[in-house]
């Protein structure tokens, strides 16, 4: 508590408390490791030497234990895996590609072992795969098949005479493509595959595949491409496997929700095929919140490289004081960059929340349509971080001009690593669709429980508004719980609109898929509207924890400015289906300019709350015109 | 004319001419020449191996007379400025380091010859400029000064006694930063200093300062430094220049607009300081058209890229058919595509009109006041086109997934070489202030003559409207003669109100330059209120000159889709202030949509019509997932 206060009053050590949340000790722990040095970004001399470093990086981070606090205890790890996402966060304040490599081989790989695998598997392989002497490979996507996983095509049809699967590669499209780790590094891997016993199909199931022997040589059968240069991630070895008619014994079935007897009687706990695959894939949700968590790092370390820039840079003379002007006390600068710095510390929360509710479903608490709906949530923000990342990482770019487009300031590696987030882990676009789908199904299935329950929420928040703190000058749009409505009332309208447009398309004779896919539009648009209320919800629930004071006070404008940015971009929906008037409108910009200027003095110190250590943000070098040369 | 029609039933060859317009013969040279394959992109083993294949490719250009048509005809260029930029904007279908180093060479060194030199310096310097045998560069940007060029602090003394200047860099932050050509070739550079005679100061000035000898080395007094890595244009050699009291002759000066005599005696036939200043900045107007020009080339490859992309790839099958559907049959995938497609044509209009017009410019026939106008022009439309290309490019490339991160797609190497276009030659959100600015003071000083005759200009488009091909189903939004009135008028509020507020704020007591810092975020709408002006009177120009036919009537489809989608992004503005209703919001959306299934056929056509040939496009694999393998 020794730091000083910040400009206006706040505390900088509660500050990054609320932002490190549940995890916070944890954070300052892997802080501590990384101000050691080991993962300060460094430029290579080729794509080859960033790899090689990588492989070299993960033996160093799995001789510690945060990456691995997510496996089961009885293996060596802690039976976290909240706290297993927060490590993964503090490791993507670092080189994206070790990051990557990391969720490949732990989050992927492990995760999906540890999910979709039973006692034996865990036992046999997870201590090799945590401490990385087994490096491997998730090979889900292939060549013809990214986003529409169920229609993949690699087989594995068991042949009950020798006991064994055999894994096939049936044509080009089948390929597994883009896989990491399958280049260089990988041993074995969990191959996806459409599972066939006795002549009958039975849906994509995954299978322990080796890939290469311990010499690094292919395995037989299996042929190994690398995908060659990438716009990011320069580290991770992704490449291509084809499978020919390579056997596995039959205990490589990950079996945990699908059992093979050696004659080749299928069974599963789950009857229903879709569900079936719908609840495997749902087990990897942790893999989605990690990318999720590691976008919203990158974007505080531009952010925090970008604001810096902005305190530090100074253009153009006032002439009032014959002084030049720092870049963030121009207006249009800090619009730029502080809404996006409000936003991060929203989708923060946001995230919080989510590792809290993937901790209570790893511990069994929460029932199945909780479940449902936190894979839902969890899709629905992978996308909107990511496209987020994507953004501001652009943003920070632009607002370091030239500076920005060297790699010493490295916003380019930053922006050039997080692009491929957008699309792996489930392509945005499709996991937003994904999200309304399971919106409608709630929806149709739950006699408006879902949303019934949400207009509880209002209700009870509503009721507490009268508890908050005031801030002066707030009009009706700027009334917290005011904003939770509105944005709860557009989901709704969204949705009841979304199903009544569904059911008249399908009265009037079309088919489901012709009529979801006229709609698809009307998809996205749900889906933002979801993610809106729960960023607002977020941060309206972490600023009302907050103790009164001048930090609450600072969390509100935060909030404030995250949420009206949002509304300002949004705006049309709002006035086109009469929610807010054209006074609200020129209000909500007003009191973002408002915000921006009141946020000013504290911009520097709610970049410093993101705990980044200048070691692992390499500057965009300001250079003080004032500074004289040496010699 | 024997090329098959499009599905719709246009002419493929009359859609390129229109694109091409007034330069589609020369086009068509250059598709030839780009065709032997010179320009293909290739990879490099390094940044090093870049700038060697750079270097030995500006060679081979320079033997073709296209990029050289801009210089004067007595040196052995055509006189001919409207052709050269055509010719760069050809240049950049193919590798942007290779573009940006020819428009180092050409269009920023050689063309500061150009402008700011006189005959001496012309006949001296031109011919081994075009010929590369001089490589230059122009040492504009310092490091703590880029936007504010007026402050530079370089400085170049005049020395009576020796009739030379003396070129020097007082400190770091006057340190020439960020210079093409510096790091590896560049012999000459333009040098901007602040320009000292008798000791007293006159502002910056152009001066050729030698920066290596015929060796390679450093001249004496001259410290070179590479910027090293960038996020892209990795081929372009970026470096930084000091100069430790450097002499050069008298004659180093570039003299069109001051000279300074033996004595030192200064003249100039621009009287006011920043009047000159603003003179010598205006004529390298071309530098700025051909950025924007290059940007849009680039944003025709990624989107070549992208729609033969969504064209080829199936994903999801429709259990109507049993068939994959082609990405593109996905209403979301194309509702993200088409309309980037459409602005496209809008923005090649727009750049086409600019060119035309700095064509008569350099002819001298445009008055000051068209002079200024059209720097103005240049200005919005570089921020406007450059903008579009990172936001383009980030689209197509999420729409090839996985694909579109490998380098095989050429989108990497697009997004990442374009991304520092927002910045370079002139930083977009200043450009846009500039604008802002610029069009305030013609409303000040002209009595609204310069919205006078856009007003003049509206009105004989109403009165020609009933002249046009009429398009089935078009409610009042979608008549164009309203739709430029829309945004005619837009402009006109939004200037008004600016200059409302700058007057009330300096009538409140605020200095001239705290009333503009307020208003900066006004000064942004501002700026895009001119250029969507800009687009919606190019395209609907432009179409309505195409003979009626189904050509005719599907460009009025991607004049619309265009219009309608910028629309659409900017409703919020247009509900706010009254100008749409809630109905036109909806009507909008709907058409957009419904523009982009009607345009869903002719998809490859329309970008067919870019002329690029696919050697220059490394395409996105699209694997058959039908297809056998090999063995």
């Amino acid at each position: 508590m020794s730091d000083p206060a910040t400009p206006t009053g706040a505390d900088p050590l509660l500050l990054r408390r609320v932002l490190d949340g549940r995890h916070h000790v944890l954070r300052e722990e892997i802080r501590l490791a990384h101000a050691a040095g080991w993962f300060t970004p460094r430029q290579h001399a080729d794509d080859e030497a960033h790899r090689a470093w990588v492989a070299a990086a993960m033996h160093e981070v799995a001789r510690t234990p945060h990456q691995l606090l997510g496996f089961p205890a009885g293996v060596g790890g802690g039976d976290d895996v909240g706290a297993s996402v927060a490590a993964f966060e503090m490791l993507a304040l670092g080189d994206l590609s070790l990051t990557v490599k990391a969720g490949v081989q732990w989050g992927l790989f492990g995760g999906a072992v540890q999910a979709l695998g039973t006692q034996a598997h865990h036992e046999r392989y997870l201590p090799s795969i945590m401490d990385f002497s087994l490096p491997g490979c998730f090979a889900m996507t292939e060549s013809g098949h990214g986003s529409d996983v169920q229609g993949l095509r690699t087989t594995a049809v068991y042949d009950p005479a020798a006991q064994e699967f055999v894994v096939h590669t049936p044509d080009a499209g089948a390929t597994k493509d883009y896989i990491g780790g399958a280049a260089r590094d990988g041993r074995l891997a969990v191959v996806f595959a459409q599972l066939i016993t006795g002549g009958q199909e039975h849906g994509v199931h995954a299978l322990l595949v080796p890939v290469r022997d311990a010499s690094g040589a292919p395995a037989p059968g299996v042929t190994i491409e690398d995908c060659g240069r990438k716009a990011g991630l320069a580290g991770v070895d992704n490449g291509r496997l084809r499978f020919d008619h390579v056997r596995v014994p039959r205990e490589a079935l990950l079996d945990r929700y699908a059992q093979v007897a050696p004659d080749g009687t299928y069974t599963s706990p789950v009857a229903s095929p879709g569900r079936r695959f719908f609840t495997m894939i749902g087990a990897l949700v942790r893999g989605r919140l990690s990318i999720s968590g590691a976008a919203l790092s990158a974007t505080k370390v531009g952010l925090d490289v970008a604001v810096r820039h902005g305190q530090d840079r100074r253009q153009f003379t006032d002439p009032a004081t014959g002084e030049e002007v720092r870049l963030l006390d121009h207006p249009s600068h800090r619009r730029r960059l502080l809404p996006a710095v409000a936003r991060a510390y929203g989708w923060t929360f946001v995230q919080a929340g989510l590792v809290d509710r993937l901790q209570e479903a790893h511990a069994g608490r929460l029932d199945e349509a909780a479940t449902r709906l936190l894979e839902t949530d969890v899709a629905a923000v992978k996308a909107a971080t990511t496209w987020e990342a994507a953004r501001t990482l652009q943003t920070a770019r632009e607002a370091c001009g030239g500076a920005g487009y060297l790699t010493t300031s490295r916003l380019p590696e930053l922006r050039a690593d997080t692009d491929v987030f957008t699309t792996f882990e489930g392509d945005n676009t499709v996991l937003v669709q994904l999200v309304a789908k399971n919106l409608l199904t709630g929806y149709a299935a739950g006699a408006r429980g879902r949303l019934g329950a949400v207009r509880t929420g209002v209700r009870s928040l509503l009721s507490r508004a009268g508890d908050r703190v005031r801030v002066p000058l707030r009009t009706d749009v700027l009334d917290p719980a005011r904003q939770v409505a509105l944005l709860t009332a557009r989901e709704e309208h969204v949705l009841d609109g979304l199903a009544r447009r569904l059911r008249a398309a399908v009265a009037g004779g079309a088919t489901p898929a012709a009529a979801a896919s006229a709609v698809q539009d009307h998809m996205q648009v749900l889906g933002r509207a979801h993610v809106d209320r729960l960023l607002v919800e977020a941060l309206d629930e972490r600023v009302r924890a907050c103790p009164a004071g001048p930090t609450a006070d600072l969390l509100a404008r935060v909030r404030d400015l995250a949420v009206l940015s949002r509304l300002e971009e949004d705006m049309s929906w709002f006035l086109a289906h009469g929610r807010l008037g054209r006074s609200d409108a020129k209000a909500v910009t007003r009191h973002v300019d408002r915000l921006c200027t009141e946020l000013r003095p504290d911009a520097v110190a709610l970049v410093d709350a993101f705990g980044i250590d200048p070691s692992w943000s390499r500057r965009a070098a300001a250079v003080d015109a004032d500074q004289e040369l040496a010699a």
